[in-house]
């Protein structure tokens, strides 16, 4: 049976997750990757065929979310009701967190029956992924020094920096189409930057999808406009990546160029970390005149790019590409006038985008299980053996 | 033992609620309402008596209120948890969705582990009822396309036409005050305006209860000053009821005259989808004027109707007439001056409302349960003997 | 094994917590307040070694937070999870409350599946308590008249009489410091006032400490600038409680003096009850200005006390004290320019306060083992025979 054939895969990998947070791909080894991905096709095909994964008889799972969310929200909270958590969120709107205390402190608070912390922090530059090494660091500390009795995984569900659990989702789909990751060498895989009537989006998704898929060995091209820069060490990184991999890496700044015979195209706007640097010391400052400015200046030099639209002239261009993007997408004619795809090509490749989302709740569960239980393949065979269902029937 | 006899009761019904959903009672044969019924029935005995009733080991229910709520939120909440699912609430303040996304995007994306999906949306007059509908065909979009592993079923909390988790309540309690459903023949039931110092009531309450009352050979009266009428083809499905039970169905303007030896009385407030039409346009236009103005006339029409309150005098009229409110009453001297009841009829009739609101969560579970399990009996019967207890002891 | 030592010293104990509320701790015995401190010692070492501490299937925690909150938050949902209990948050701005509908029906409405109701309610003197027993005389009515199949417990989360979840705490934290209640004889405990610069804070921590460590034989110092009075009837059943267990209560308006040769020191800010009553009364008013007002009166009297501040110097005069705080503290030069504590003081013992509240969880999840269960002792050594482990491995 296929799943009993994963299991056996993912054993002969080596893997050192147990205990550990996931924060950037990069920190992980390509075996661990691979081996996230595996958990998540397993979860996926119990999930699929009514087998219960529980792992948890309690348990708390804890949601940080300091930007808004809907997809990564509910693919959290099935991750953990998948496993046996129940999810707390923790609204800093309703709690006395404003009142100055520490993030040592507020970490420590919410972990004592804590087995998962999740994480979004992108608004500002420069500070999500220190924030979530902080919360990281902190129970840490109270693991060590015995006030938690279990130390709660973080996980990274977007910072400033990645968002692996979209990445590896997107990993996931890319696998699926080529049948393997072996496949994947030599595939052109194009992140573009792409026109949008808003401003201030994340740059975490360009970032994850080049720092992930440059390790293993595709041709990686990333295009964006002049100034529309993405984190300079994310790019060194990716550089090294390529050339460890035996891939390619390269930016251009010509939509077109990039396109010609993509095997995979991401299309999807970001502002560039200049404009983020700015946002960020302006929401800091409460500056609201200087944000408004802001985005003006932004909206226009944005509007400059009007043409970086994915429409049938370009995916004319590749060769048969798939279309990714990580939702919610800006539809030319259906959510605004002009934005990052038309709605022909939208509507023409829905299943596949809607395919590519349905991998995320099973990647934060495969990545919560990893650092959960040591010998996954074990856990994951008795899970199958039991002939325990999720729904009675 | 009663339970058992009730799901034998259930075994003779010709019911097909599997991978259904629950959006307007009409929709379902007499057999479908008689069978949530008695499975509500059978819950409520587990639940008194200890006896676990859930069905899934683990799962999502969500639930999407575009109106405020406490006793539906609490009865979803309290119906999920008796089946085994944690429920997950779509806040669209917390999420994407005014970025322009879809209904069919938003309903895919959270339900890759979702098993039922409640929805109040009754704000809008003519939109509820199809806001609800364009999510179970998306889920159904996603199901048939094996973007979802499973079809949440979509259960109406309320939209502009019905409100069947409460009207279904209303008649479980009237069930169980007549001792079985054929008593309800020939009772005169009437649904009856009342005056209220609000505007703006939705009509779904009294129209869903008019829609089902009349099915079961009932003299259903229905009661308003001239203006406040409901939704035509309620009233034109109602008649037909009706026609078809052997009951009767008519319209009076005089609430004395609707009270005359009445069996039983629900007296509440509502606009007349006129108002409720001119303020969902008002409200799409954000015209706070002309909702303020409305707002005015409507209140002004209103108190020209202040004696239509259900007080000792018109209960006097009444052949002892069971009392029904789905809560909160207004109630005049308590939590108004002049309301939909007197303080001291609501006071006399309080174990009746607060009874018939136990019925809810029940109703919830049942309708459920109904579009999750094809052989309802078979797995009744196996949590009975299961012999395993809620709370420990 | 010390986890069945301590199960058989509950047995050896006199309670009737069986079906009680937990509002103050006056209102239990000594044993019961034992029997509660054993109870969470054995689920602490439980939950420790990974043993699954559930007694529900399946029930509702219903919370109800009038007043922001993080640790207690967590607390009465980790305690909620830990029992096998989903909780479901009353947010009474998003429930149809505000309608003007009767504390005796919301609490019936929220709790036909409801095991136990925690509630927060601090923030207008002379009303919280007495809210929390309108709930449980609501709920009581009911359970006896059949609306209600079980009666949820109420559970005190902090009013403005008493915060028994964190006197409790930190009386286990106490007991463990000096290894067994009788140790605390003739201990010196001090609960002083400290310098805030915020106004307004609740005096029930306050309260509940003075309240319960005069129980136990102890030295009981309460400390305050004049003017910064507790609730008089407290004053007075402190007092009565020191002469009956041999111990001694006395007020000081010195801090240093207080201090002197202290065991236990909590330095901790509150407003006095007359100016809490002014608020209550310009809250309803809703009297912004005078609010106003009042908090510039008040910081500029808190502003005399600044040297209220527990510092090294002070820590110097204790017989080594332990330092306790209920969290988050207003840190000088951390979190603030002057607060209750220095910084260099608070970072010394923090392992002390994180543990101490480490066990508020716990304390929560006794209190409703302990009304839920007529033999806990019997229902923990089943847990602890069971060997069922709350995560695989």
């Amino acid at each position: 049976m296929d799943i009993k054939n994963k299991i056996k895969e993912l054993e002969q990998l080596n893997q050192k997750m147990f205990g550990k947070d996931f924060l950037l791909t990069w920190e992980k080894s390509v075996d661990e990757i691979k081996s996230t991905l595996l958990v998540a096709e397993i979860l996926n095909k119990m999930h699929k065929n009514n087998i219960v994964t529980k792992i948890f008889e309690s348990g708390l799972g804890v949601s940080i979310f300091r930007d808004n969310s809907t997809r990564t929200r509910f693919s959290f909270a099935s991750a953990c009701n998948a496993l046996g958590l129940d999810v707390q969120d923790l609204d800093e709107n309703k709690s006395q967190i404003a009142h100055g205390e520490t993030v040592r402190e507020t970490a420590n608070m919410i972990s004592f029956m804590a087995d998962v912390i999740g994480i979004r922090d992108d608004l500002y530059i420069g500070e999500g992924d220190k924030y979530q090494r902080q919360v990281a660091d902190a129970v840490q500390f109270g693991f060590e020094n015995k006030i938690l009795h279990q130390r709660p995984t973080v996980i990274n569900l977007q910072s400033d920096i990645d968002h692996p659990t979209q990445s590896m989702s997107d990993l996931a789909k890319i696998k699926d189409r080529f049948g393997n990751l072996e496949n994947i060498k030599g595939k052109k895989i194009v992140m573009s930057w792409a026109y949008s009537p808003s401003y201030g989006k994340p740059l975490s998704v360009a970032q994850g999808m080049i720092g992930l898929l440059t390790r293993f060995g595709a041709d990686v091209v990333l295009a964006h406009p002049k100034g529309y820069d993405l984190l300079p060490e994310v790019i060194e990184l990716s550089k090294n990546n390529a050339k460890n991999s035996g891939g390619n890496f390269r930016i251009s700044n010509d939509m077109n160029d990039a396109f010609k015979n993509a095997d995979v195209v991401c299309p999807k706007s970001w502002a560039s970390f200049k404009v983020m640097e700015k946002r960020r010391d302006l929401l800091h400052a409460n500056d609201q005149n200087g944000l408004q400015k802001l985005e003006q200046d932004c909206l226009l030099e944005n509007a400059q790019f009007i043409d970086w639209e994915c429409n049938s002239k370009k995916m004319a261009l590749t060769n048969n590409a798939l279309y990714m993007h990580p939702l919610p997408a800006d539809i030319s004619g259906l959510s605004c006038k002009y934005g990052e795809v038309s709605n022909n090509v939208f509507e023409k490749n829905i299943w596949d985008t809607y395919n590519q989302a349905s991998w995320k709740p099973m990647i934060i569960t495969a990545m919560i299980l990893l650092s959960k239980i040591k010998n996954p393949s074990k856990i994951l065979r008795e899970l199958l053996d039991n002939e325990k269902y999720r729904l009675s029937s």
